[in-house]
């Protein structure tokens, strides 16, 4: 399993007129959260871009449980639970706030693009290895 | 049930550097479309908070079947398909591009908060009136 | 002189726990506005990037008056009030709600980047061209 | 005169389809550098807030120099170079990208804005006493 935990200090124009963060605003905070994990396999995202790969985001689900607010430190939780064989990647969440109370959960799947042809790709040998350590 | 169609010309700040909007935004969008579909039962969004009552998402899911680009002239179908009973409004979507493909597909639930007490409370009955014509 | 009005409905993820459009999302707002000013010039600004040329802002200045809230019908009107001539391009603003107030002023000035070399460069003729009927 | 650093990494999201952080989101690091900034005066914004007043912006320009990218960590230089003695609080802004370089120069002006009343304010005694350490 990769389990990585990343801070994040809510922005003012974060919030909307409820005083809530603002519902969208959690695609940002996860996206952080799986860029701080895959640090830990080695390489960064932009690495991975460097070398011809997006990995654009096919689904997207999150439950809200608590709202968070101005000046809150959220501390997002991200796991890879399975290594992943083929074309996806797979990252479930977890949003606290700083007293532990769980804010939402969620999950994020990604594939694979090679930039040069457009297409779908299986995740390369050395992005694999990556996952050896975790797995 | 209540069907809503919205256009969204995409903004350059909306994209991102792999030149797609970014996956984050259509939470924008969807809102953007279940208030146009809101305005259908005859108040608005800003009407019902002036009377006292948020509304909080707690569930969002998106799958992204096509990439939007800037300058897209993007269709947001926002459908209530069952008349809410109790405590839930539950809005599903479909985007499309200007030639017709669909982009992504999603669900949004939202609950109602008195803003006196901030709980959950039922939907009330000017609101429930609202639905009348379409269930 | 070039005139472009356009018309943008604040979304409630624009709005900030103040209930103001946060002041960041107007540099949005100005960016739509001269995307319609520039479709006068007979081509997009997404064409423009088609054929190489980048259009990076290198100045923005905005003076609040009064805020804008969530549902606003705001008007944005955009001016280019002098031909350019050389590496860039001016544009003035001024936002109404929809009872004609005021709300700010603001100015931005963009230069026009060759993809290719990543150098600046000047205005080539055909977007001159566009110029023509205005000044 | 007051100063703060802070570093904020650039998030995937706030980059646009030329590979640049979009140039609204600048509005965002400022706040976040200006928020970091009245720590020192031994409150937070936040408290500021709760305390009945609000500080909405009159005032901002920017100017760029060089773009930042992607993953990159940008340092906003943050200060405040003369006592505020009446209505206003004014930040200068210094933003630059790893290797030192300056990304950009900007300026924001602020007012104090009674909540209870919706007017403007002057700086109240408890405010003006966490400038004493700094002038």
């Amino acid at each position: 399993m990769i389990k990585a935990e990343t801070k994040i200090r809510v922005r003012y124009g974060e919030t909307d007129q409820m005083g809530y963060v603002y519902y969208g605003v959690y695609a940002q905070y996860y996206e952080v959260g799986r860029v701080e994990a895959m640090r830990k396999l080695g390489f960064s995202y932009r690495q991975v871009e460097e070398r011809g790969i997006l990995m654009p985001v096919i689904d997207f689900s999150i439950s809200y449980k608590k709202p968070a607010f101005y000046d809150d430190e959220i501390t997002v939780v991200t796991y890879m639970r399975e290594r992943p064989t083929g074309l996806r990647l797979i990252f479930d969440y977890e949003c606290f706030n700083a007293v532990g109370e769980l804010l939402n959960t969620g999950k994020v799947t990604l594939v694979l693009l090679d930039k040069a042809t457009n297409k779908m790709c299986k995740i390369p040998d050395w992005f694999q290895k990556g996952f050896d350590p975790f797995f």
